[in-house]
């Protein structure tokens, strides 16, 4: 055995564990009984411990100065293990434990601080978490920028220099669209109860005809939808709410977008560092692009139209032109997971401002709520009413997720790029949407992104799926000016 | 840290990532998709690794040498390591490396065979497995007899000559009782529909009633009815069939049995060696106890019948004594998990016999067949028809489980010891029961020996439980005679 085969041996072990890990944490959202909470927090901690172990052996670091990559594909493992390997070896072993420890505690205190609206009860432990944060980052920085060491984590390539240009794109052109199309009439809000046994029933139909795979995964219900797992076995979650069809239909599209990457990956990956979505971005490009430029178009509404009339009789939405200005309704919200295709960035810019700030130390953590109510209040233009509609509304600052929010807006920015070179590919596109097929589309989709899994850079990724064009939010704006200009 | 404390620290862990081994075999028969098969057997492939990694780790050698157990409860967690420990490092890795992957495939074949009808084509696989068993076992042994070493995988201080004595207690008389039964008029099979869903509703009901606890365990459908983990997560399958409701209800309440013995150990002793059940005779005393002399008892039958009839109307029987008489019918069979309490260890016995032949060499592969079916002839007096009902019926050999069946009889044994001691403390039971309530039934058992888990050797768990009386199959046998001489 060479030191490549011995590294990749010991690296598709490592994989596998990584997948019984996102399998617990599957489990522990849809089927474990309440009472297992204790020990499985026991059993995760164990595993993370096996992780860790094997992402900072020291055998890693001598089988890399010896490998030779028999090819390209080749090459691209090893990039990406060398990644992971000076990643894991900066953080000591410590630290990454204090670490672990906190999030997976302050979560709870979070979830507790938001279901009291009590700001005060989550701030001592966000203090620590930002703290210890702060450190992972100078650790990982190695003199360089703390922010932009932490973004990697999310988005390998990505600076927020960069990022802040994009925003700074969005920023204007969203706000103007979104009051212009808010000073128009909006439709009425749906006024029938959808029976819920009969959203999951068209939402498995849904799941199906955006090619995901149930052979390969299933679809549960869960408090939060999402997606788990990678290579065989890749399944997704969704929601039902009798007022609301659209949560459990989009979220079931959504997720079948990160599902339908990770499924349709090359088979000759499995189990390997390019076995997996290459980054947070790319996988919100597909999840965005199934949901909104597939979903939400013109011609798949009208064809959706005719099935939920079929499934649940008359609803109270008089014709398929009704339907699809209901589906892609503006309104005032505080809820970014429930924000529309126009005002989801704005949302996520406030975070990434606010986050920067708190890592950056020019904003303390006790001044982060009302840092959240003046800047949303600048951005939206009325007031925050709680905190669990503010500044508690996110899971993601309690575990240390800083560097994470942009890459929602990146996954929106490169699906306009998709989208426009798609459509280039695709002349046709609308007339099968209409028909409720998108399998050209995903079939495209799969051909020039999904199934390269981590071989090329997450920018790369995109622009070699785009004839070789650099990723710009242009294309993103001109896609929703011109969607949005004819409501 | 002490070194005991060290160790323990140590074990936790692997306890903890045994549960997690344990919970994917539970996905994998209830949840997973099925074209996940190739990556799941690479996952547990991984973390049995990281398990046998654990399990010989040199430390442990060196911690067991410092070691002062703080009390009792100390030395018995001791003593479990120190069997664990001396267990593994006798099995050369390479040959354990070896057997995990015979045995992982040939449960395949065995599969397949089965289906075929073809005992020719699971025969060399078979050898094979026999063969490296008995390597196994004679490095286990080292010098001492190899099929009493293999037996200590199952049942530690069980050997060959004991369940060879006892058998040969139960042999004539079982086979008389189940003559003279035999002789006599039978029930009539049931000849219903059983809607499935209000099985499964009858089964949950059922499950609650033994004891089971919904916050620290699930009930799903599962091809072969099993229960899995540990402490604070006990999970239980069962299936349905439309035509044999009994099916149904008496795997529940045999599953139960285990499930409710990992449930009730003291929760001082959550992830560590005596935080599981301390035998697979122990365990199947448990279940047998909840599904025989509980489940199939007189006045609980009544109870059901009533129970049944709310549930599916009348199914045509027409009294409770009827009822009573119908679920403990006897009946030629040719499956081991099919036969009535009278029959089931004269099956369990064929195998006993069979496997020490096999594994000492008296009996060669190639004439195993030819074994089973003449014994078959002479134990229960008509001919096997096929494979699937003879020799290719039970998983076990397939996965190098030689030693395991024993512990079936060794279970009924200590649960006809466990319910005279029951039945003596508690005069009311049958009162209890007739009203479908076995709660004081449930808790004696949980104080008498689930809660102890693994403190006490099996043999001495069920002294300790029967006030000192060693166990003895003539409490058994008194008990089916009573039984079963009533009808």
């Amino acid at each position: 055995m060479s030191a490549y085969d011995d590294l990749m041996a010991f690296q598709k072990e490592t994989e596998a564990l990584g997948q019984v890990m996102g399998r617990l944490g599957w489990d522990q959202e849809t089927m474990m009984p309440r009472g297992a909470a204790p020990q499985r927090a026991e059993e995760m901690a164990a595993l993370e411990g096996v992780l860790h172990a094997r992402r900072t052996d020291p055998r890693i670091g001598d089988w890399l100065s010896e490998a030779h990559a028999p090819d390209e594909v080749g090459k691209a493992q090893l990039r990406l293990i060398t990644r992971s390997y000076e990643r894991a070896s900066k953080v000591p072993a410590d630290l990454a434990q204090r670490l672990a420890k906190l999030t997976s505690a302050s979560q709870g205190i979070w979830a507790e601080a938001r279901a009291d609206e009590d700001v005060a009860a989550f701030l001592p432990t966000l203090k620590e978490v930002v703290a210890l944060k702060r450190e992972e980052g100078a650790a990982l920085a190695a003199g360089g920028d703390v922010y932009d060491a932490m973004l990697q984590d999310y988005e390998p390539g990505a600076s927020a220099e960069s990022l802040s240009a994009m925003f700074a794109a969005l920023r204007p052109r969203l706000t103007t669209l979104r009051d212009e199309v808010m000073a128009s009439e909006q439709p009425a809000d749906l006024d029938f109860d959808f029976d819920e046994g009969k959203q999951m029933k068209l939402t498995r139909k849904l799941a199906k005809a955006f090619g995901y795979d149930m052979s390969h995964g299933r679809v549960d219900k869960a408090v939060h939808p999402f997606s788990s797992g990678s290579g065989q076995d890749v399944r997704i979650t969704t929601r039902t709410s009798p007022r609301d069809p659209f949560n459990c239909l989009y979220s079931t599209v959504h997720e079948v977008g990160h599902a339908c990457y990770e499924q349709g990956i090359s088979k000759e990956y499995l189990l390997t560092p390019l076995g997996n979505g290459v980054s947070m971005g790319v996988h919100e490009s597909q999840s965005r692009i199934y949901e909104n430029q597939l979903g939400r178009s013109k011609p798949f509404c009208g064809w959706l139209y005719g099935q939920m009339r079929d499934t649940f009789g008359d609803f109270g939405v008089a014709d398929e032109d009704a339907f699809y200005r209901t589906v892609n309704k503006l309104r005032q919200g505080f809820i970014r997971t429930e924000a529309d295709e126009v005002q989801y960035n704005l949302h996520v810019l406030l975070r990434f401002d606010l986050e920067r700030a708190l890592i950056s130390g020019d904003l303390a953590v006790d001044d982060l709520e009302a840092a959240w109510n003046d800047r949303f209040a600048s951005d939206f233009d009325f007031e925050v009413d709680k905190p669990s509609n503010g500044v508690l509304q996110d899971v993601h600052w309690s575990v240390g997720l800083f560097g994470y929010f942009a890459t929602y807006s990146l996954g929106n920015v490169y699906a306009g790029c998709l989208n426009e070179a798609m459509r280039a590919d695709l002349p046709n596109l609308d007339e099968a949407l209409a028909q409720g097929d998108p399998t050209s589309a995903t079939e495209w989709l799969n051909e020039a992104l999904q199934r390269h899994g981590g071989l090329r850079e997450p920018r790369a990724t995109i622009a070699h799926a785009c004839s070789g064009v650099d990723p710009s939010e242009e294309r993103l704006l001109m896609y929703l000016e011109d969607k949005f200009s004819k409501f």
